[in-house]
């Protein structure tokens, strides 16, 4: 329907914005039963997933975006004319912009397990009838990259030009390398790390504590009773929004800023730090499941590639065959340079080809969201030589 | 009583260990009211306090000590031979150690609000012959100042030879230095700052939160139910606990070590890490009170002495006459070097001797009570010529 009213307003926003415009999401069911790394067996699923920008004849220009944590398949354009907020990663996803639909047809998904539309505790159970809640398998990356290549496989698509994703979703991009080396021609690997450190893993337990202390999570079958762990889950999210933003990111958003001029001398709200934090966690509980929030922290803790190759990222990657672009930030205290710096060290000594880019920006572990121009101008650099090298072989 | 059986094994342990020995903690009960900053008075009140070596004649060398956010007035020694754990500050206090108690007499008091036996939320408010709980009304650095004044007058000691503390008791010795001048002559200022930064509150924040919405907590009142609120407790020591340590040091310690040698895909414990945070906060849910921690918490919040100097750190330095000794730690993001060297700055400019030692230790904010060194060589030799200036006027 080109004329469609939906595809005119699409065209407007497109042309005004740089954004990819109104997006429907799709949804993919799957009834090959799925064998997960935990042992269990997900006999069916459904995934979805958005598109931008238009697949070549030649299926050669497709670009898999792996979301992290709190994210989902709306990483770019709108859901309607009147929403507020375009997706989550608009600002690198879009005609003009580093992954630039002009040149590339990307594809996002919601992962398993995740609670925007695929398969996750909040689906029914088809063995039992009855919403799924903490009875969901525990997926890991590696699920992840083999549920994505079931998509690729249903979109025809037999190799990514590239596989992105910032954060968890570095993981993903970097896993895809090694497990479907034949399938993958550039791994951009933003803000991610090969492996948790023991203070990551610290942090997302006590966030998980934080939901199971709950006594709303009723061990996860909250859904059941018409209740959520809204104060569990506020926590976690306070927790982990602390830790993506820096010392100094929030020191000049907000310092010591007061609510009102005279203290109260209570422990309600007396500075305004603390006032976006309670908002920050409140608003998210209205958004996201608990149970989705435990699984994704903990695909977080169990990701280590090097563990199936004796503890040797170097063997891990030497199993890949694509070029690698590996971005960190300044100020990323969650998953610093000198993480990614590991990665890179590893890439080098199994020869691959690697480009390493630590940009200078305040913002913690969200800057890989915000479009900084020395971040946009090297991703765009990057992704530019990606699309030259894309074949018209026909 | 010199040759009681208790100076005995206090003098065995003193020269076999270094240590002070078996130590009995002292009371004193204060009738004078203490107006507040929140505004509300204190009609009267106990400090728990305990005295380490000998006050000499001309009362010219008295040390106060001042405790963090979780310690109290157990500094060092053992409260008896049995005891298995010596006081949190054993590593700097004793014969032959940075505080050298050959040469200092040395006073350590629980502060007030705490919930070591000074007057606190778990103490009976004489008012109502119930115990004080919430209504014990929030008391900040000034106020825990003025009540050291108050006990250094009753100990006859006009001039502490030096105010020390560590995190908030740095702020103590800092506060002292400014409120007054004439009563110090040392401020050694460990690992703090002058004021806390918006991402220190917004982690205080969330440890209140994790309390607070403990539905144990029942608003404070949670000991007339003879309940506490563990889990919250539990929730605020872990979020305290990983930010006192470096992501360094937690990686030696656990890295991802597991928990078996198989995951088990469960939200229970996988990694060491999950474990010995779990063991840290459920070991404190024991100790501590969870009225005292919002208190301690929002005490470090208020902190800022500049704000009585129009904003201006140097204006509320210049009132000392004092000279500060003040020390960080590499790896401590709680309060970094960089905190210090702002302090430090302050007072260079207000014209005071400074001494300012950065010490490469890799323990975080932890580092402060950790016998590193580099560290107990450079706090000796500060305090082995403040020992050297004591004056002898009789």
């Amino acid at each position: 329907m080109p004329n469609s009213p939906e595809n005119n307003i699409k065209d407007k926003l497109s042309a005004m914005t740089g954004s990819v415009g109104v997006i429907k999401p799709q949804t993919l069911h799957f009834d090959q039963p799925l064998k997960l790394v935990c042992g269990k067996v997900l006999r069916q699923y459904d995934l979805v997933y958005e598109t931008y920008g238009e697949l070549n004849k030649e299926h050669s220009n497709a670009i898999l975006i792996c979301h992290a944590l709190s994210g989902d398949h709306h990483a770019a354009g709108y859901h309607s004319k009147s929403d507020p907020k375009p997706g989550w990663w608009d600002s690198c996803i879009g005609p003009g912009k580093p992954i630039d639909t002009h040149h590339f047809f990307v594809v996002s998904l919601n992962n398993l397990g995740g609670c925007g539309g695929s398969t996750g505790p909040t689906s029914i159970n088809p063995d039992t009838g009855e919403l799924y809640g903490p009875d969901f398998p525990i997926v890991t990356v590696k699920d992840w990259v083999e549920s994505q290549a079931r998509l690729a496989d249903v979109l025809e698509i037999c190799s990514w030009v590239a596989v992105v994703g910032g954060s968890l979703g570095g993981m993903q991009a970097l896993a895809w390398s090694i497990n479907h080396p034949n399938r993958v021609k550039h791994a951009v690997v933003i803000a991610s790390t090969a492996k948790l450190s023991a203070q990551n893993i610290a942090f997302n337990e006590i966030s998980r504590k934080a939901i199971t202390s709950d006594p709303d999570f009723r061990e996860g079958y909250f859904a059941r009773e018409n209740i959520i762990p809204a104060k569990g889950l506020m926590l976690a999210r306070m927790i982990g929004h602390v830790t993506y933003l820096s010392d100094a990111s929030m020191g000049e958003k907000f310092g010591r800023d007061k609510k009102s001029p005279d203290f109260n001398f209570n422990y309600g709200v007396e500075f305004e730090v603390e006032s976006y934090l309670n908002y920050q966690g409140e608003r998210f509980t209205k958004n996201f499941d608990a149970n989705t929030y435990l699984l994704m922290t903990r695909a977080l803790d169990y990701f280590d590639p090097a563990a199936d190759f004796d503890g040797s990222l170097e063997a891990a990657i030497a199993t890949a065959k694509c070029s690698y672009f590996v971005v960190s930030f300044s100020t990323d205290w969650r998953f610093s340079p000198e993480r990614s710096e590991v990665l890179v060290e590893a890439m080098i000594k199994a020869r691959k080809s690697v480009t390493y880019s630590e940009i200078d920006a305040p913002y913690g572990h969200d800057a890989f969201l915000i479009a900084t121009p020395r971040y946009i101008d090297v991703f765009s650099a990057y992704m530019g030589r990606v699309a030259k090298e894309i074949t018209h072989e026909g």
